[in-house]
């Protein structure tokens, strides 16, 4: 890098109105994609909110893990049928989904933020009955949609010092356990944290007018303008769903929702301490 | 059941002393065994770490899971050598390992001490950085044992009213993943806490003068008298390392052990609340 | 005792769901009768109380003490006149009557929780000035109604981890002091805390429907049905002041009162912490 | 009275720097003597500990009673025998004992305390077994020594503000109940909490060196020089166990014993906030 | 001083229902006159104010210091012009006020107090932005009008037990310092703090009928009869914005104001512990 | 600025460390020289130090002003005599230092911080008499030395999460007011506070081998090597007691300490945040 002592220096002071506008708050992070299966990336990733954790912002980070769920079933023979592009999850297949994310994919990311020296402690749904959830549609079996969010064992955690890492496992006062949707879930703690911001991390540039040009990204889209942008077909497809989480994320009263593109390293930081979005804002 | 209301309340009532000498003491509870594969079994150990815990006594529940782990390696087609009756534990399989555990057997107790009105939390050795580990020997791959225990995450759930549920694998500085032994985890968490009392729950009576025979049962061993007992092969077999770990434990500050027989429904009850110990104690 | 360690542990077992309900609660238990003249039931009681403040319960004794002060006025030659079955009480009497509750009967409840293990505290309405009252009827004398509940020193006792035990004699602004009656004492110190329940200690069986018939006792009473059992004669005598009390407390806040028979060793746990109420229940 | 406002602002001026030294330090008072039976005495005394109090000392009030104890025994028709000066205790009169002083004399304190405007509360050794003690002698009965000084709940009750009024009765493990020598009490007391001072109040100028001639007052007794005057006949009788006492109070940590005249009004103030010391000082 | 004992001990009980009165009340001391000039009075007044925090009372300190600024200006050649009685303040004049405030006559204050045994800390209103301002008038310069009262440096302090001086300094958001008038800054920190008293000391006996007859002081002035005494002229010239000041604090919570005459020694404590007022009480 | 975002970023993921290794920890700043007089270097300064206290660092401003004390004594006409290079200070020289130093520079640099969104507070050394002092030679008046520092009112504000600006005037226990080095006090109060770093800041670039030449820079220098430096006139002139007063601070305890150059902006953020010391650091 070819930067100077100078410029170093500019670049952390320019960071201060941002640090002083975040000091404190809670920042839910919504990890995904390819940002989440590239070593390079990932480590980009955990650098971020491991900084931003530092400097006094409370990060929360929320996972799914599509990807090694399916590794997984397919080692074991398992066949999964789907269904409105759901995965019917029998009994064997959740307790697999439980294992791969509470135990692979969350357990492998509290490992790597303290091997950088954070402090984290990994969660998932079921730890303090932190999502009560019931079945969705029993076409689907245990796939769940969350009833309620006992936001105790997150706050604790923050209180301790600890960075949360949390599992988008859910469970009934009966003991089942459903697989829940990451960006739901993501959107639902956020608004029970009372999160100044939710950062949803995904393989696009953020919402575009034209879906193959990124120089037509749209830096901010207020609450009320989505429906026009779904109608008008710019907001279309899997980003259907991942807006209305982020709309009921702002409903639920957090301040804003960013969608940013996991492929750009340091993301995160770029959009949260300097003064250029790299995505698109909702408020 | 034919007992009068005025029995019960004798029980209570005798219950009383064992109440008071246990109050706000922490008790590590190593589970394994028929107690952890038998449901019935199973639901009588969390009720009876429940009703603990609800009379003030601070339970911390260490688990391991072999049979869990050996299933799901086969399921993967995973076939696992054997050294000094030690698994060799390649990458592939730590990664089974640490998703068995720490997601699988792990949460499920979470869960089951939850749906009976508990407040629990699962944690395993990489979160806060709990077991700090290193290679034992590089024959053995992922094998690891532990250099040194940071039992400040499990203060902060004690602290916090949470039931810490803790899985055995731990990780060394670099982010590397060891699967622990249970036996020597619980006795070095128990000694690192301070713990008043260690339970060991094992699928015998406890140390038997003469194996077969029941009533040849020894309630109570000296640490001192402990290698006279190996020597004389009273000690023997599987039974050597976990008296080892006992040991250990007493040596590092715990009050007492309990080696007790897990097959027994509410054999932790019956050792803890009322006069008469079921298995045997080491001091 | 003939019963099994297994039958033991099943009684313990099946005490958690009522410990897990009063968990960290306020229970009043008014103090009086035969379980305070006889020394197997004073022992009783005692270790019922012992114990439910080890399961975390908060305990708050309340005593009158009638026969230790007419055998005190007795042997210093007082004779006693009455209006209405009051005792007119002069300043002679009122001066017995403090020094009998709350420095008699008070601290030897005190001395003997401590004797078997327990950390109490006598208090009287005088002290922090629980008690405030102004005088019923002139031409009672020192007989005193509460005006007022400063619950301060008791709670501060319960914070502090003291049961505190409490003698109802009260004063008024100018440091008059007065006899108070110990069932509207505690009815209304169990409201001023807020307490879970109150647990009066009767010489009856609780509400009987023939009063010469224990089996048609009345296990529940609604507080909008009381005055009925009044008009129909199954709530009479010395019941209605002590029934009216109960009333009130429920009126005040309290959740449940429970009328129990205080002959029976032991009626507070099997009322608590077992399925079975022994007595009758107002809420 | 006939000074004027500005010799009033002098008079509170002077005070301050004897406010400063004695700022939020513990001074126990041994009451008793002329200064307890005389009404106008007593509310002066209780007039002086209130004002310190006020002003940030943590005043802890120690008394026997001494002529009450006799006045009941005498309307119950008890007679005493006495040995060494020291009354035969048996079951019955330290029962009365306990009656007198922790029910009749201490809460009479206490509320005449709060009367005027303070906040108190009344214990006995028996609460929170604050006094410890053993048979002296068996042919005494019920005179107890103090073997240990359960401090804790004279803490507790300074912790939250409240002025604690303590009566001189103790117990042993047992449940045995024993009357105790108040001065003995008091110093052992002030030594446990670490007091800065003891003041013993009596009916003497304090140490004269001509007994009847008041102007012979010795202001500063010396540990060491105690014996000499004892000796030398000029600390005798009475003052004997009660200058050991004192003594034993500065072996054990108190900073100052001061032995003042209870029949002068005000004594206190003037030995505390005053330049002139009123009776002997031992230090 | 010609007084006894005895009656130093009656000016002190005489002062017991005052001290209880105010016991951890705020009293704000707008400090100014004579008492600031004279050393003799400067004595007085600190040693009462450090009396009174000695006692329980949280005490706090503001000050002007007009004529040192008009001799600090005089010294560096400054002369200073001046509108309707008030000084147009350029940016050289502001900041030898605020250096002569909270440099000079605040830090001498401060230190003043802790030779005498206090503990102070000396604020101006740009410490913590305590008091925040905009000009009042262009042609006046930097004349300030307090916009904000930011109270918690001044709470922060007294909390850690504290006595805070405030010099009247403040300062808007660009970082304008302004000149505030002490009598204006007064009254708004109390308020602010929700005092129970503002003392306000000035250079006349309070407020006359006839201002040359001190006997014709009226002692009490409600709120709502100062409007007819202002009409009356009773109410006239520099005493005008000083009773607004202190109708403004009243109004805005403050229990009672006190203008005391600053020139009798020890007037704050004739006022505040004693039974004859020396000033005017408004309420 | 010319540089990228993603060299933005990389900026700070390259802090990372360095602000893990400060988190929670006391850095004293020794605030002087052209940093203190250029405009643009001061905004600098403040800007950095705001930003190390928002990212956790207790940062404690340490300040002294000879231009501003030469400067008013100049308008006041008031000649200063010199002994040995230092100022004889009179009484009135120690007035005007007074108000100078915690009055004009102190505020403003109070005031400086907050318009930039910090929260601080200015304290001098009688401020709780945090720098106790006695005269150091009588021929000098009123210069003084440090003969203890009360840390608590530095660490009061500290945990109230204010930022503390200190001016270095000292006093005695009779009140004199003293004028303190500035580099000394610094020290002293680092030492005081158990600070990880001292930052001194100097208008050189450091310890240079060969002081016409920036690129002798010395990086780094042990405590036992200065002797030696000092001998062959590489540490000499006003560097002398610059470094005397670091190793001094070593001694007491201090972590680090970094002589720096004041007139490089950002110069402790390079210091602090970045791998390349810009200075002389001492250890």
């Amino acid at each position: 890098m070819d930067i100077t002592n100078a410029q170093r220096a500019e670049v952390l002071v320019h960071a201060l109105p941002y640090i002083q506008k975040y000091y404190d708050k809670v920042i839910v992070v919504k990890y995904g994609g390819n940002a989440m299966t590239s070593e390079t990336l990932k480590n980009a990733v955990i650098g971020d909110i491991l900084l931003l954790s530092l400097i006094g912002i409370k990060v929360v980070l929320v996972h799914g893990g599509g990807p090694e769920i399916s590794d997984m079933l397919k080692r074991v023979g398992k066949k999964s049928e789907f269904v409105n592009g759901l995965r019917v999850t029998d009994e064997e297949t959740v307790k697999i989904v439980q294992m791969v994310l509470a135990g692979g994919v969350n357990k492998s990311l509290v490992n790597l933020i303290q091997s950088k020296g954070g402090k984290a402690i990994g969660l998932c749904g079921l730890d303090g009955q932190l999502f009560e959830a019931k079945q969705r549609d029993p076409a689907l079996g245990y796939v769940g949609e969350i009833t309620k969010v006992n936001v105790d064992p997150v706050r604790d955690l923050l209180d301790r010092g600890y960075l949360p890492v949390v599992s988008t496992v859910g469970c009934d006062q009966e003991g089942n356990v459903y697989n829940i949707n990451a960006d739901t879930a993501a959107a639902r703690l956020a608004a029970a944290l009372g999160a100044e911001s939710l950062i949803s991390m995904t393989d696009t540039s953020g919402i575009l007018r034209d879906k193959d040009d990124p120089s037509t990204l749209i830096s901010r889209v207020g609450v009320s303008e989505a429906p026009q942008l779904m109608q008008e077909g710019i907001i279309s497809g899997g980003m259907i769903p991942k807006v209305e989480c982020c709309i009921e994320a702002i409903r639920r009263g957090v301040g804003r929702v960013f969608i940013i593109d996991g492929r750009v390293p340091h993301a995160i930081l770029i959009e949260i301490l300097t003064d250029e979005g790299i995505g698109t804002m909702l408020e």
